[in-house]
């Protein structure tokens, strides 16, 4: 099967299940960024992410029975747990110790077991996840390098297509929040196929910014710090083996925004848009609105990923950057 | 022409103007109100509310050449004030003292001069509003007492009509915060054509109550305050002469609830659902939420009408009242 193939069959499945994001737009937001900038607000998306697409399009695909386990910062965690609680298979749920206490919650409210690891210490997560896996005879599902996952995310691509379509778009940059590439490169294929003029640009918080580093140099380089920027959500470690190639074939060059841009994008997004974006869903926001040299045309689509935020963090930023 | 046939031509003239708005759900509000709760987001139209559509309509209704007047605690006044701009008019809005920041501000911001007036003083906003147009030769655009804007407030209805349907949801209550009716009537002749088996209830905060008395009383009364809850969007006077009529005929009894459980509404609409509200925007959510044993039916549709609050309101709700 074909990788547009794949999206297409995901979307089926995805039908009546995922929400149809809408695509929204604030005057007061292009005046900002000085052109016109379409949000998909994949923050309304259930489970607060974009990750429910993957999610889904992953446990509804396997055919071996049993349960899963998916190893993940929050949002991947809350769609692997959302989606196997209604296909009724059992998850195990691997997340760093410091991640946001809402996204712990939520992912055992939705009946997940929750297996903490520390961030810094000896073994990675990939190895924590791995090692469960086997010894519990748990399909693992990979946040990012898993086709169905890609898939998954990839039908966003094609309400994005669509959505711009109808709105009269058809040449754009997409400007995605990027961790390990899923969502980005999902949203690549389907753009590929169904929206030849619209490119994705990853976007990326600094010191995290492995993705638009080797896209520069050509192949896969990693970070050095692991923890330290509050855009939690995408703080992957190095580029996805199976997502690095599509991006290197499909993407632009990766865009790179200060956690404090991040910080006034989510102001701006409560003020004008009315809607909740958590740290690494304003990512992409945050590079439209003050990295504006940086992209090209007169209209610029935002990929708004996830709204998954401490009422403190959101707090804070509200009182610390209010208009 | 008939009410709905003033509805379904206000919809032709909003078409590619106004948002059309999803209708979002989330399990975890489903388990507070122990029924499912589908929630109209009107907080993601343009403007920030409902208002737009009303505005739009009325403005775009208007035969005679020149500008326009009205007054507002704000949401009308940001509606009316955009569509006067696009429709090349000139607006002047009459805004209460004490209105949040935010509406002054974006009010000013789509081109309006906005003449401020005392909530508590001699004159009330009506008389103050009345002499201006009078004086300076504008259309007065009341906020609910006009056929065109209850017309247009009753686009949401049939959006609504046709997303219970698409659902599955034929009977239900709609809970609709409510300040002079006009959204409340509109929705109400929306349903009445196109969903007769979905009824509004419309939703007062404390103090406020003067339509949920009006229907008890089958006559219309008034309030004693004019200021004293945080829900500044819903706090008229008294039923409109033209509304009160139509939710006479049309609608089930009125909703009452807390400011407090207001705020409640606004934390978990941020947590839960990735939206915004504002306090009288979250008055018909607190009733689904808080206020179940008056509520019938295995659904209830909510309308959340504005997300227009002040920064510091919202950050010290989410500091409060988090989950």
């Amino acid at each position: 099967m074909s990788s547009i193939q794949r999206i297409r069959a995901a979307a089926e499945r995805l039908k009546g299940h995922a929400r149809h994001t809408p695509l929204l737009r604030s005057e007061a937001l292009d005046r900002i960024a000085g052109r016109a900038v379409w949000i998909k607000a994949e923050c309304l998306q259930h489970t607060g992410s974009f990750k429910f697409r993957g999610g889904w399009a992953a446990v509804s695909a396997l055919e071996a029975p049993g349960g899963v386990l998916a190893y993940s910062s929050g949002n991947h965690a809350q769609g692997v747990a959302y989606a196997a609680r209604h296909h009724r298979r059992p998850a195990v749920i691997v997340m760093p110790a410091d991640a946001p206490t809402v996204k712990i919650e939520n992912t055992r409210a939705l009946g997940a077991e929750v297996v903490l690891y520390d961030r810094g210490g000896p073994r990675s997560r990939e190895e924590v996840g791995e090692a469960l896996a086997a010894e519990r005879g748990l399909t693992l599902i990979k946040p990012y390098d898993n086709h169905e996952v890609i898939a998954g995310q990839g039908t966003c691509g094609l309400e994005i297509a669509a959505q711009a379509a109808a709105n009269g778009v058809s040449e754009a940059e997409v400007l995605v929040c990027c961790g390990g590439g899923g969502l980005a490169s999902g949203i690549a294929l389907a753009l590929e196929a169904d929206a030849p003029g619209l490119r994705v640009r990853p976007c990326e918080p600094e010191g995290f910014d492995d993705v638009a580093r080797s896209l520069q140099l050509g192949h896969r380089v990693g970070n050095n710090a692991s923890t330290g920027s509050i855009c939690d959500a995408i703080l992957s470690q190095m580029p996805g083996e199976m997502t690095f190639p599509i991006l290197k074939r499909l993407s632009g060059s990766g865009l790179v925004v200060s956690d404090d841009a991040c910080r006034r994008a989510m102001a701006l997004a409560f003020d004008r848009l009315k809607i909740v974006l958590e740290p690494g869903g304003a990512a992409a926001l945050a590079a439209a609105l003050f990295h504006g040299s940086d992209i090209r045309g007169d209209a610029v689509i935002v990929v708004a990923t996830g709204g998954n935020v401490d009422a403190g963090l959101f707090a804070d930023v509200l009182t610390q950057h209010a208009a």
